[in-house]
């Protein structure tokens, strides 16, 4: 038998999140009723939308008044006025429109699409509730790693993931968006390849990771947003930031004018 | 003790790759003698440079005579003329040169820096050779497949990956650039989330399995090229292709001026 150096298991069990909720002891739950025991070094892979969700992030529609702006972006994309207002709202700069796709820098950093607002397994989208990213996604990481340690005695690495397009490729993977306790690229030991060459390519290690657990967490009505990692290789940060992460956008107006980059 | 869903293992024991060699063959080698035995619906992930080296994708820079054009690249950029001229004759166009990066759009369609060419792990570099990407690496993918068929018995998924950075996240992740036996992509059964609201989010499985592996394969000197994937969610699929991945790009001189999108 082969000795498996990395594993992935998507936690059973996790009930639909509420606001308020105490996500790591939700967590911490399941992975006891499923037999597993934390171990320091794991890495945990939370799904944005249930950390959003346990944060209380979610507005209802009908509380936002759009601008004239919102109104303007609405009627460009088709989309309803009061959730391109949330767009507006969530993002520092509005790079590009293409149909209904919204490419926005989140204001904090993330390249995307629709600032990281979204109305799916929310509620009955009749009902008009939005989910917007966590305020501050590597404190969400951190209070989670925190709690998790508390609970389980285990020294963890957690990562905050949501799904991002990508201008080249079709379909989504996952990224991250708030860590905690794993530096966020990794460096080759020495800086030669195996001929003595210098050579340094940095790996972004937390997408990738984000990316992995993204196959085992499904979409849509799959309900496994928590996915524990073991063997994992990374180096525990404990002072981790997405930030670093990120390459610097260029300033951009909110006309929706293309930037260079985007 | 816990399930795990999905594992992944670097294979040891594989050796530096010479042209002409039977890399199926190595890999079959290699997992034997590491107790690992094929089962149907494993997934193979191989890096892209020890394909290419088997397949003799690998140039002399003394047999490269640059063109104008790419001595007008080196200048620009400070890299030797000859491999200038491999970049503009493996892409089909340059779409943005910043500093050193050369930002390309690989005749097959793969959007990267230098049009996958690479003069790491090759020999020393004073000796000067680069190597090619795989002139078709769904073709590799499916020779691949078809031999550890023929050597093991299993019908396994094999994925041909390379490295990309990205303009929006410092550092480079893996990526598929040649594909066999799998999907590229994932959409959820049924076309509703939790709540019954239409929802169909596709998901790019094969980027997110190369990414997964690349978290094993390490860099440079680590010389891990082939990983396997045990449990790994995807669809088996007879004629995938990563053409199908892959969003058309704008149609661009090779002069370095910006493309939309790029």
């Amino acid at each position: 038998m082969t000795t498996w150096d990395m594993r992935f298991r998507a936690l059973p069990g996790i009930p639909l999140i509420q606001p308020g909720d105490d996500l790591p002891a939700l967590i911490a739950k399941a992975a006891e009723a499923d037999d597993l025991a934390f171990a320091d070094g794991d890495v945990v892979v939370v799904a944005q939308k249930v950390v959003s969700k346990a944060e209380g992030r979610i507005v209802r529609l009908d509380d936002v008044a759009p601008t004239p702006e919102a109104e303007e972006l609405a009627e460009r994309t088709g989309r309803d006025a009061r959730l391109c207002q949330l767009y507006l709202d969530e993002s520092a700069a509005i790079t590009e429109v293409r149909g209904r796709h919204v490419v926005t820098v989140h204001r904090l950093g993330f390249v995307g699409t629709g600032a990281g607002v979204d109305m799916s397994n929310v509620a009955d989208r009749a009902e008009g509730y939005a989910v917007l990213l966590p305020a501050d996604p590597d404190a969400s990481a951190r209070g989670i790693r925190a709690r998790l340690h508390e609970l389980t005695g285990a020294a963890v690495a957690v990562i905050v993931s949501d799904s991002f397009g990508s201008p080249v490729r079709e379909g989504a993977i996952g990224a991250a968006i708030g860590i905690a306790g794993i530096r966020h690229a990794e460096e080759p030991h020495g800086d030669a390849d195996l001929f003595g060459n210098a050579s340094k390519p940095m790996m972004n290690r937390v997408d990738e990771i984000a990316a992995a657990a993204s196959i085992l967490m499904g979409q849509t009505a799959a309900a496994r947003p928590v996915i524990v990692g073991r063997g994992v290789p990374h180096t525990v940060d404990e002072n981790a930031s997405i930030a670093r992460l990120l390459t610097p956008q260029p300033a951009t107006r909110q006309d929706g004018s293309p930037a260079p980059g985007a």
